[in-house]
């Protein structure tokens, strides 16, 4: 149970956005503008980021929602959400997305502690002022969400397999689509 | 100097959301539904704990262009951006606002650090469902900001006085106003 009275089951942040459409309308704009938009990283590379800063945040529903999403956008597979939680910057990932993880997880505690070394070993790796700028504004994005689906109590399923076809949805038809019986 | 070339000279937010205006419309048009829209908070307190969040968080820039803003809510002294550094919660506040401002202080920290007791405090000050909806998101959306701002180094004015103005428009033109010189 919530923390609120939502007046709907849906688990997760898919119960908040039912509860108030208006705060909806920008919070997936914003999703979708960052996740599916224009952007020099790829549409995984995005939703992994995704789901790495809520993982280091302990959100559950949405660490394993968007690394579902990640796994569709690479093939399918749903090892990637344990990959996740598991070192994974020190797993065989390129060396621009294990530098642009380390900036994340450094937003992830705070924008302060990002630090100018952070940025060049980044650039070092190849990555591009938009890559930074997306990676940070992903990374802070997804504390914004984990706080409001953690922060009012919400109820999330736990196993993975749940989540496959949320993730295969996300990834292949965005943050706008149609979503039956809700209303945004 | 930001962590980015942003093509402009803007401060805090205002040169991130030159700089990508299509992530700008989103961000814009959730602080405008948040802070200015519907609610049973008022205007002022909804930018009083944007403001205290953002002094947690660290970010100069945030809190006291909020706090600014706050102040112009409340008739436009800005001692009180001062005073909401200063063991804010212990000052001559109303009950309601105080256990709101104790959730957003935890919701700062981590979503996971609401408890079903700092829930109770805040109803038993008088608190609804949909007051401690908005004060979640509204702290959460802050923590995004904030590390928005903070995670690509930009800069800010230091006086408090620099973010007069700021605050004013914010307070009385709204998130969506026209903005000389930008393009959001």
């Amino acid at each position: 149970m919530a923390y609120i009275e939502l007046g709907n089951n849906f688990p997760g942040i898919v119960g908040l956005l039912e509860y108030n459409p208006e705060t909806a309308k920008p919070l997936l704009q914003l999703a979708e503008t960052l996740l599916q938009g224009p952007s020099p990283l790829t549409k995984g590379e995005r939703e992994t980021i995704a789901s790495y800063v809520s993982y280091h945040n302990k959100c559950h529903f949405c660490h394993t929602s968007h690394g579902a999403s990640a796994a569709h956008h690479f093939g399918g597979d749903l090892s990637l959400i344990d990959e996740i939680k598991n070192d994974f910057q020190k797993t065989d990932i390129p060396a621009k997305l294990r530098a642009l993880l380390n900036v994340a997880k450094k937003v992830q505690k705070s924008g302060k502690e990002v630090t100018p070394e952070d940025i060049e070993k980044a650039r070092e790796a190849g990555a591009t002022d938009r890559e930074l700028h997306d990676t940070v504004l992903i990374a802070a994005t997804f504390c914004m969400y984990n706080r409001y689906v953690d922060g009012l109590g919400t109820e999330a399923p736990e196993s993975i397999e749940a989540y496959d076809e949320m993730g295969r949805q996300m990834a292949e038809e965005g943050y706008l689509r149609d979503r039956e019986g809700t209303s945004f």
